[in-house]
């Protein structure tokens, strides 16, 4: 049940923050709905948080108030996760938006929690380093830490749990820790940054974060591939992984996704089973994997090899993948999107999508299927009107049997997106109930009160 | 303080387990002492569980009595993990020693958590796959995990933190957790994987680890080269990761090292800095790789590069590299170590090195370095007589004053060690009062009548 918020927390949270606080209707309901499906559920209050000392202010007033508090970065996440089914404030942490260091030599950078990917990126020209990871949104590196972020680049680089060294996280009392630290590897005590990487704000709220980068390969090259049906593409994607070949990005798309790109981007690419693949490394180096991709494609009916190597042609072909979320949303007009993801052992991958081929030709509602399937991580945009019952039924009919067939593959209910709201009842049967106990554990252990993001991942 | 077994419980073990049960005086000594200088606790028993129902049987006798447990390896570690301070049972895992599965096309395997890395890598042979971990000693992937192990190919395939996939874990209750999965990733819920991974036995007993496996290179190439001094050898590591050169080991070595290897290991290896290197590759990618490390080398007066491409002439080279430490024990007959490991981000190295050459030539003790350079991370051997406080005296000083050095350049008091009891001075330096008062709620909440390993990590 939401109550009122308390006049003296509004009182103190209006006074601080001036215009920062927020309790208008359309600031409410844009922080308190996602990506997703998910019907909005609005916090009572927004408050802009500007640098630390304020994430810290509202903490301690909300812990005082015993009222919730919920991270929100640009809204991108996927599962529910910035909604305030309890009410409460949504601390935006968007304007906390400035690079703290670069460290060039080391190979790291410290943001604040709001700084987004692109925005890092682009802070890091002319230092011959990047920020790899790249979940398709231009997320902030905090929402994507809160998530276990992770995208096309995984395959090669990790995910945010491989990638983030050190945090600034304020407790659910107000109290600051900081968590791991600049050097490459420590063992020096519990990791606490990596309970905090995918902790979706429950057990504290990531201010700042230390984040690996890399150097910009010497050269990349990208390619695009059409085969005669998905199993070959997949196996293609298997072989390729199961041989090493330090791959940067391999990326399945279905002909329905290709269709949808085409029409949204103008884009003339065949409308077939489509993998999408990007080198790094030396010239000689990003030749030898690239030979060794295209024998394999080629073996497994791979055609139209298309090379892209120059970086306005490489940006093109990777616009038209990032776009195909937005471009699948424009099948069917005015629909919205149930987003599952879920990612197996290479091995299983490929009976996993056909046996999810099945299910799709059984409903009627359109669904596209891609990801990132070096990871064995794959996605399905399930297009539904929400106020349409048998679609919403066959979307969440399909959505249980991807997660469940995963699982019984010795998967995971999902790969990337979290669990949120969306993917709370996939948690015990993912981990056990004994894990799940754990969790509630530590959850209580670090927010006793339950405020920080509540009802959030545990069910 | 110790007190004497309870009676029930030495009966039960002693009739549960018969002669896998032990209070004899050589047995407890051998499983409280480790392979540094801290002074043997010997617990009162130890129980030689050999699988899951084993640890789960001993820990539940163990919590309904109030006795400690502590779970023992082959007792390689260095920071008196294994030792009993408070007396209690150590529970040697070393008969847990079945590689349960190998996955070869996912890449992964699942074994008992007394299987060793090198007995792990004989199953392997045949699948072309290796499990890359290499933290010098023959240990096993339970204590490995456990201490968050890294060593000498760290740089490129990542410390166990990267590299167990999921476990198998008995609480402080008795009840069994499973953690992580098969999956290549993972957003659901909270890293129970990498709490435990690091956390010395006190948070919980891993039993069975799923650990990622790694392609065989096709091709391999090992070089040592010697350098006029430290600051040169530094240098060219420091370039060459900078350069964002795949290197799979880069080692150094200080002169002292060398002496010790050249004695021990009857090698004529040139006794001056020296860097020992090893790339992983296709032909060509390794031939590229050498070449560029090759000229940063020779621009700083690297000379003498020796290469080992024969698999029998590489093991020959690694191995003097692994029995460093052993070597070293050699200088001074009798005498025991005094191990430390720091890491530094590697802009500071040099710097980090070179300040503690300084102290070096200060006491009057030997000490050789040597370390896993390519991380930031090196060792000192501290050769003491534990009876002489003079020398326990400069040891403790040359230990404070590195690890304070390291932390104060914002690195770690303990790269691959762990904190055990030795390091546990330094938790609150490097993290903060915050974050440790953290570390003890989470010990608290999963372990709260302080029985798993009491006394480690936490000050």
């Amino acid at each position: 049940m939401k109550q009122a918020l308390p006049d003296t927390l509004r009182q103190a949270l209006a006074e601080r923050f001036g215009n920062r606080f927020s309790q208008g209707e359309s600031t409410c309901l844009q922080h308190g709905r996602d990506e997703s499906v998910h019907q909005p559920q609005p916090p009572q209050a927004v408050v802009h948080a500007e640098n630390l000392e304020e994430i810290v202010l509202t903490v301690k007033l909300c812990a005082e108030h015993g009222v919730p508090i919920i991270p929100y970065g640009v809204g991108s996440s996927v599962e529910g996760h910035v909604l305030a089914p309890q009410g409460g404030i949504s601390l935006d942490l968007s304007g906390m938006n400035q690079v703290l260091a670069i460290h060039a030599e080391d190979g790291d950078a410290t943001v604040q929690a709001g700084v987004t990917r692109m925005q890092l990126n682009n802070a890091l020209k002319g230092t011959g380093l990047f920020f790899p990871i790249d979940p398709g949104a231009d997320a902030t590196i905090g929402g994507m830490a809160a998530t276990r972020a992770s995208g096309t680049n995984a395959v090669r680089y990790g995910t945010m749990k491989d990638n983030v060294l050190a945090t600034t996280t304020v407790l659910a009392d107000g109290r600051v820790m900081q968590t791991g630290g600049r050097a490459r590897k420590s063992s020096a005590g519990y990791d606490l940054t990596r309970l905090l990487v995918g902790s979706e704000g429950t057990l504290g709220i990531m201010a700042e974060l230390t984040v690996k980068l890399y150097p910009i390969p010497e050269a990349i090259s990208a390619a695009v591939c059409t085969f005669p049906d998905i199993e070959s593409a997949v196996q293609t994607v298997i072989q390729t992984i199961q041989l090493g070949v330090p791959v940067a990005r391999i990326e399945l798309l279905d002909t329905l996704s290709l269709q949808a790109i085409n029409k949204f981007s103008k884009t003339t690419l065949a409308e077939a089973p489509t993998l999408f693949f990007e080198f790094h490394g030396s010239p000689a180096g990003v030749e030898e994997q690239a030979e060794t991709v295209q024998a394999i494609a080629g073996e497994l009916g791979g055609a139209n090899f298309e090379w892209a190597t120059r970086p306005e042609d490489r940006s093109r072909l990777w616009q038209a993948r990032h776009d195909a979320y937005f471009a699948c949303l424009q099948l069917k007009p005015g629909c919205r999107c149930f987003p599952t993801d879920v990612c197996v052992p290479i091995s299983r991958l490929a009976e996993c999508i056909a046996a999810t081929n099945e299910d799709i030709a059984r409903v009627s509602i359109p669904i596209a299927l891609f990801g990132h399937v070096g990871d064995g991580n794959f996605h399905l945009v399930v297009l539904v009107d929400p106020d349409n019952p048998k679609e919403m039924d066959e979307a969440a009919w399909i959505s249980s049997r991807v997660v469940d067939r995963a699982i019984a593959m010795e998967g995971t209910c999902t790969g990337e997106h979290g669990i949120g709201l969306g993917k709370r009842k996939y948690l015990a049967k993912e981990h056990g109930d004994v894990a799940v106990d754990v969790m509630r554990a530590l959850k209580q252990a670090l927010d006793p009160q339950q405020l920080l993001n509540p009802g959030k991942i545990l069910p």
